[in-house]
């Protein structure tokens, strides 16, 4: 076949072409559809005219570019939105919109669909209003416009941002059935911004300086304490997130990243940063976000996120639809304390182990995808995972979790998930005893 | 200052309280702002209400977080979008969005608003309508849908396509006068999908098989040649890109990637992948896609995209509007051959240079930030950057270019662009001999 015989089969021209093509092509009625490393024909049909038959969107002009000067997903993807939970939450400005991790691949969460809780509303803040003041225990007290900001050596950095409620109406068992809800207050996003360390010493940390109190310009205003070595480490005031201004929902124009550390502590709409000898001791850091044992009493500065991993499809919303055969095992671990290096992932509910693939090496701080090639045999399995960071740390049981911290909790619930994948291939939350 | 008088300065309660704070906190008439590593006052100011007085949004309730289930940036940033040039094409299906690059930093391009070319319109193909065939010199013609795609193995890479026509209205001499508009035909995501090469060992590569041809299911098919090492080397099947499902307008629900390559290849919608013994010579790589040379003849296969960069800020776009001091310069640098080993900076035309500082370290075939953290005296500046890669090529002039290239070519010009930035701040492009 020569050039013109291909272009006008493929281009949409007459139909004579088109079926001139595919005579000379290849035996259209016996096409097979493989898969997997362990190859085999999953199917075999007689002609599909969707790839033998000129199709509409091959004879007619698609959008031109002017159609998204800033683009959405294509409505066929409509379902895959922030969600939130009705009953969780009193009131929608104090509320928590979940990432739904189910339908998403890769580390980079979509900033579109990015987990958001406010504790009073998403607040406008317009840049030319933006102020950030250091004061407290430093030799000059500092007040920074947004430009200011600008001008300052910027950093880059992935990060995740879990909140520490994550997976928190699981403590009593398994409750929410879908990992958009039980695990998706996270998200994972390419923050640029000034390090913290650069405008503490801007402004001078005097030596009986050994926290700073951070807060927020919303009306909550989330106050938290963070220790001073901490600040001076790897904090950063974004200014961007996966390459644009932040949005609004993510606290535009400025917030605080606290690598490794619960979301709560990065405050949005970055307001204060005051330097003090001792931790505020404010709500968020006593009556919230602190973990309540099985014993009763309460554990507080229990910032650090530590290892977690789940499997984000199959998963309740996303269950197998193709039958037995291959099938790819999929999910997401991260550690706030360093890369992950390992992840298990079992099908009987924990008896038995299989390292999974993982997609790229592990990122300090920063989500990792894995994978597990499988070749699904129909029957019913218990999916769980289980991940490894780099301090050695290996995530565990919910009942191992219990036994500690008690079924009253709501942070820090970084147990092992099962979920019960049917014959059908229908999958639900469950909890295997450990 | 306890708590409870704490809690009422910042959560927008009483004036007096927060007065009260602020006499507690620091001698707020002599705030003063530096910036940088030789940090100094910028500027002294009085008082500035809008960090010593009470703000609508402090108390006020924000947007909750039904407000967006799939977000969008905040109406301050509405000029950050994909935009075209009107002359630049004769219809708009057939055209070019160049992404915003000049107001963007890290390293990811937010989906919505990166980079976009069509030639006959970006079409609507919904998942079950997709089928694609791998046919020609194989041992079994196989026709896969789109679930078939999410059965095999996938991975994940950070990729940047570049038009092989960015820059190309720039040959005879300096035209737009807009990094969005010079070298805005880029983009950088992360993406999932399949190897091409497992699809191809599926259907088994006879031996004389040395190429495939690989096209599209628009009207345009865009089919482009690719010889058959590169095709099982690194080529992606990609169903996802920064985490979702690809965009209408970057081929939904699956497009190729042909890392370092020009993104004239990266064929969306894809369609049909046939194996081949010798290159199709389509209208694509031969009337389109070749470089003219200088002595009128011209050289076709250029697929690489050698090493370039660019500083987006300051630019035409972007001027400086703080008068001297601190200034951050940024740009992005990448390379089709390797990682980015070392961007330099020059602010006279090129006859001296600067290293500059790689935010993170480059990686293959993806986009690199680069930052010179620099204080600007307020006279001119002919600002240029220079990119090095991992095989020792050194980005060339645009004079260099042109005695091999001349003037009358479209493709591949990846030379040193030059920004003159005069004492206003405002930016220009211009060019230097060389």
């Amino acid at each position: 076949m020569d050039e013109k015989e291909r272009d006008s089969a493929v281009s949409g021209s007459p139909v004579m072409g088109r079926r001139g093509f595919l005579r000379a092509g290849a035996s259209v009625g016996a096409l097979a559809v493989g898969a997997g490393a362990g190859a085999r024909a999953m199917a075999e049909g007689t002609p599909d005219p969707l790839i033998t038959e000129q199709q509409p969107w091959a004879s007619q002009w698609g959008d031109g570019v002017d159609a998204t000067p800033y683009g959405l997903p294509i409505r066929f993807e409509g379902d895959v939105i922030r969600r939130n939970v009705p009953w969780l939450t009193a009131d929608v400005v104090s509320s928590i919109n979940f990432t739904p991790i189910h339908a998403l691949d890769g580390t980079i969460t979509p900033t579109g669909c990015a987990f958001e809780r406010h504790h009073s509303g998403a607040i406008e803040l317009a840049k030319e209003d933006y102020r950030l003041m250091i004061n407290g225990l430093v030799e000059t007290p500092l007040v920074f416009t947004y430009e200011d900001l600008e001008r300052f050596p910027r950093v880059n950095r992935t990060l995740f941002l879990e909140c520490a409620a994550n997976s928190g109406m699981e403590w009593a068992g398994a409750q929410l059935n879908g990992v958009q809800f039980t695990q998706g207050m996270i998200h994972n996003m390419q923050y640029s911004g000034v390090p913290l360390r650069t405008l503490l010493e801007e402004a001078g940390v005097k030596p009986e300086g050994k926290w700073v109190y951070v807060e927020g310009a919303d009306a909550s205003s989330n106050g938290r304490s963070i220790p001073l070595e901490k600040a001076m480490d790897d904090v950063i005031v974004a200014i961007k997130a996966n390459g644009e201004a932040l949005r609004k929902e993510h606290g535009y124009p400025a917030r605080l990243c606290v690598p490794g550390w619960e979301g709560n502590m990065w405050v949005k709409w970055l307001r204060r940063v005051e330097v003090t000898d001792e931790p505020v001791q404010s709500r968020e850091e006593t009556s919230k976000y602190t973990d309540t044992l099985a014993d009763g009493t309460s554990r507080k500065w229990t910032w650090v996120m530590d290892a977690k991993s789940v499997i984000t499809s199959p998963s309740p919303q996303m269950p197998i639809r193709h039958g037995k055969g291959p099938l790819v095992i999929t999910g997401l671990a991260w550690s706030g304390r360093g890369a992950i290096t390992q992840v298990d992932v079992s099908i009987d509910g924990g008896k038995s182990w299989q390292v999974a693939r993982l997609a790229e090496p592990g990122v300090a701080m920063a989500l990792t995808r894995f994978y597990l090639d499988f070749d699904w045999d129909g029957s019913e399995m218990l999916l769980q995972s289980r991940a490894h960071d780099e301090t050695g740390y290996v995530q565990p049981t919910k009942d191992q979790l219990r036994a500690i911290r008690g079924e009253n909790s709501v942070y820090h619930n970084n147990g092992i998930q099962t979920w019960w994948v049917k014959p059908t291939g229908e999958a639900e939350n469950v909890e295997v005893s450990s």
